[in-house]
């Protein structure tokens, strides 16, 4: 504070005098004043300021995963960033149950005042998706139009600016691909998972073929469902599956990066792998939470405005929902699950790469 | 208590001494004992207790709903009783995170051991669904099956009965249809609602045409959702169209019914509709918390178990994701948004009308 | 709108240039900038945003009550207000857990700076709790003095003006006593009531001498307790025993308010009580949400600065401690549960008496 | 499973015959059968399931901690699995609300039928304070009779071999005290951080002396808060001060125990570090939550039961307002955070050291 003369006070830091006159209700002073038209405003803009809140945080994080070298208290750091991140979701999710005190016939008392703005026109939404990694391309048919056609001039440069950085998709990708120890001195990890997935794979079609609980029938899609299983295993295990899958738009992630966050699932009890499995939780959890508000606010769009149009003209709860399932972000880290084999059935890790995975002081406590 | 001898505990009242010698790990004692199997056991349990108080308010709520006539604090009783089971149904979704704690490989270490037994062998979920009033014929084609096929024949039985039970649905929908005052000494409400539904729906159309942040092409699709919204209202309006949506299964209540539950939305300030509103509140938070439970755990076992069968044989995620939007008992109600109009717009009620809606002693406090 | 010629856009309506240009930390720039202070100033500016819209509501709440004659429809509305206050206030809560994964450590690099601006500053906060009733001489102590002393003139000006307000407490308080049908037609309630609870009395009396789990010693006090326990009912049986306990500042609701809820509360089920039930219940979540906050937050400060004083000088965490008790303001109603008594023996209600409660709708349809 | 004859099913994996008749409401079958006794029944068997699964994760815990040796990859264990319990103890805390749908007449329906039985004689909550740490010397002085008095002669054998059991705060004493590098090759960090203490305390008394907000009166009040804090320093830098703290109960944990944690805290972003970081925050948590669930608990009770005894005779809600103080098991990690200092001021380590901090791996990807 350079000028010591005025003391800080909790309203001045705040601003509260600008901030406590950011409200402006359009029926305010109208011959209809509409009583919820502040808690409105007033959720909306709690949500703004909890978007630039996360923004923040996923700037910090991708700067942290820019750096040439990144440090274990760096990752340290990133996790505790992201992982602040879904606290800050959890509160989003939560706080849907404030403005659903508001109901439909509530908001029919200013709806039609507030036409075209619409909550599509929200770019810190748009920012946070950007930079997460939502891809333009994969964006939903109606979005594709609306994502920029709502915009400003101004509000459209900033998002397609964010379009051009690195996401942090990506950067996690590139980390994810330097993974250390994936080869080790002789050590063919991927040749001792392989076995160990055909031999998981064979049990498994031995159970689903000795069920006594199901018609022929299910038994007989079951199969099917097995040979699928079989065969999504080529994601991981066969370079030109994989690149098929990534040209079909069914994978993102690259082969190099999927073989990385394999190891550190499988291997997360090993102390160098314990930052890295909670930064890859800590993604796939802010991916649910998207998905979890998207389902959620699906539902209360649909709850206040029925099959009608929403404001600004979207075609409101139908593309939520579906928006919901297709713009997911780390879905590969997410259905890393079925790549996973029993802890019993995991390849063992030479003795000489145990003792670099552990903390030097360890091996010094046991002399 | 008869028997004054013995002093009644804690322990004996809550019969712990079952209750908690009721978990028994498959993996217990084995070589590959797996830590995580107890919280497994335990959080299926305590949904399963869950299940059972849930399934006692149902049942308590529809035996009030089957009487003859309904007093008004009845209705209060419903309310309160189906407000629980939303409390109830919070807590549900909510510990979901606690078994979130237990990660995909730890689930590996016995998951192939429960086989073939499955969440969808849970009774007690089954006769939730049915006593709401979810159909047979309703269920996704996948379930239809299993929802059978997977129990045992007592189970079936059982299941089966409370097919036939009165559901919730249809006895709210009776008690609906006999919602007093749609047509009162000449006011006739349904003509007044209608001529109000045309002015807005003018209104809405020159809102769409004069929007001049959209393409000519997104507006063009915008005026046609409009002739959608239009046509729509013929559910509620015309006795024929009504007939048709529900034969085509895409409305359930009765044209009385809805009728009724369109008044008490508009006229919910009336102190006679307060609890019906409440209640049909409760009946749409009942709905979407099944909702958002569907889908918060169909997020939970792709995570699980990624895109590989899920134990008992279901093909897991992708069924649990549909059937959040297909088994919805009360979408009408939701639904109900779409046909409001503003306040403002409400045909006012004839004097006589009030009078009688009001408490009879506040005419008297009035003299 | 007025001006027709600019399309409003979520953007203009939300003021959002305003708002998001509204943070500026300190250490933004210096040598040492404060990662956290972003998430320091966001956290606190969200809640000042929410204390504005429980602001709103309590305000318009304390409007309605201040008319000569409030409606059923109005006590409606009211209690839907009281009951998105508690909505907020759960969120309140809950985003503790957000400024929680700030650690102790991360907070020293900005505390300092913050000096001498407090918490204790808010005046929206200071607001609440007049509004809703807290007497400035209930106060701690040291609140007594830090409340205005940390004020400018203007802050300190606007919060004496909201104590000389009719606060919600005072305003229910007289609606309170105005409750109807407490003497009706030579029914006496209280005679019946007082006569029940003697006789409850008795009852408990030889449950605590024929209990066979505690020790003698033990016994002796709980009899010492029920004396207390049978003395406290003169608080609502004896108007001198009743003035006396608010000379003492044990009681603040007035005798009559105190037996208007009583009534309300043993009779909730009579539909003529139903939203007067809702309204305590409110204002008792609103009482118990406000104390869970003094606790959690002072747990939270406790954690963030141990024994160490607070920003502002204030002696922090025990202070908080302390105040969660002290600054009830519905004590009464909740202590109402002392004073209740078994359904089994409530005075039964005269059938004329019944007849008035009910809906006058309800009487014509039975005919 | 070694009978392959009968396939596992859900029902008799969760053996919920056994599960689902362990309800049988005293009151069912009477002349005045009481609805929510059901409910309660229901929230205390979950409640006590939870326990089971606390207890469970407790125990493996403690069991870790037991070990001569405590590798990195169980001490990641052991985070995740005390983690786990805080995500129970969330659930605990917020299915009160559940428990709160029975209103305090509906409770009166039943609540005479209990007694004596009472929540005192919950055996695996207290195992669970015991197994924590809580000392039977430190329990409040009511609590001290009736922890023993309420329980059977069964109950108390299990609950007395508890006490004598090694507890979590014992186990992770030790376990704090042998953390390493306290002193390094001639580094003496607790000279350095003596000195830097002094620095940051002088600093604090200028902002006292010069605050302009405040009166003089309070600016005394604070110049003797600030000797106080001073003072409080010695509890980790004199070993007489701190053998005479915890011989007045102030304190619990060994001085090296303290300067282990101390350690942790000024240095988690080391990478050795982090998880003993996340193991202490855990423990806090753990703390925090016990106290806000009594704290929540207390509350309840006071709602339910006002000033009356509470069933099984205990003085109800006064004694647990004052339990959630005393009987936190941790309060010295939270207070820590009187000890910090800011990062800035923090003795640098030498570099020889931060290379011991290092994971080995690091130092090789370097050359």
């Amino acid at each position: 504070m350079a000028d010591q003369t005025k003391a800080i006070s909790y309203s001045s830091y705040l601003q509260l005098e600008k901030l406590l006159s950011s409200q402006s209700p359009i029926t305010k002073g109208s011959a209809a004043p509409a009583h919820d038209e502040m808690l409105f405003i007033i959720v909306h803009q709690v949500y703004e300021l909890w978007f630039k809140e996360i923004l923040t945080e996923l700037d910090s994080v991708r700067s942290l995963f820019m750096a040439e070298y990144i440090s274990e208290s760096e990752i340290g750091k990133a996790v505790a960033r992201l992982e602040r991140v879904t606290k800050i979701q959890n509160i989003l999710l939560e706080q849907l149950a404030v403005l659903e005190t508001m109901t439909p016939l509530d908001f029919l008392d200013f709806r039609d005042q507030l036409n075209p703005s619409s909550g599509f026109q929200s770019v810190q939404f748009r920012l946070i998706e950007n930079k997460l990694g939502l891809k333009p391309e994969k964006r939903l048919a109606f979005t594709k139009h609306a994502y920029h056609s709502v915009l400003s001039d101004e509000e459209k440069e900033i998002v397609r600016r964010s379009e051009d950085e690195a996401s942090l998709f990506e950067l996690v990708d590139q980390w994810l691909a330097r993974t250390p120890f994936l080869q080790f001195e002789g050590f063919d990890f991927w040749e001792s998972y392989n076995s160990a997935v055909q031999k998981m794979l064979e049990r498994e079609l031995t159970i689903i073929k000795d069920n006594p609980m199901v018609t022929d029938e299910v038994r007989q899609k079951e199969i099917e469902n097995h040979q699928q299983t079989r065969a999504s295993f080529e994601a991981v295990l066969s370079e030109e599956r994989h690149a098929e899958l990534v040209r079909e738009g069914q994978l993102s992630l690259s082969l190099k990066a999927l073989q990385g966050s394999l190891m550190i699932f499988l291997y997360r009890d090993e102390p160098i792998f314990h930052l890295p499995f909670r930064l890859l939780t800590a993604l796939i959890d802010i991916d649910e939470l998207m998905t979890s508000w998207r389902n959620r606010h699906a539902l209360m769009v649909q709850r206040m405005i029925g099959r009608k149009i929403g404001t600004g003209g979207s075609s409101g709860y139908h593309y939520l929902g579906e928006a919901a399932e297709a713009h997911k972000v780390f879905a590969d880290l997410v259905n890393l699950a079925s790549f996973l084999i029993p802890k019993s059935e995991l390849p063992e890790l030479p003795e000489e790469f145990r003792r670099h995975l552990g903390f030097l002081y360890t091996k010094e406590t046991e002399e």
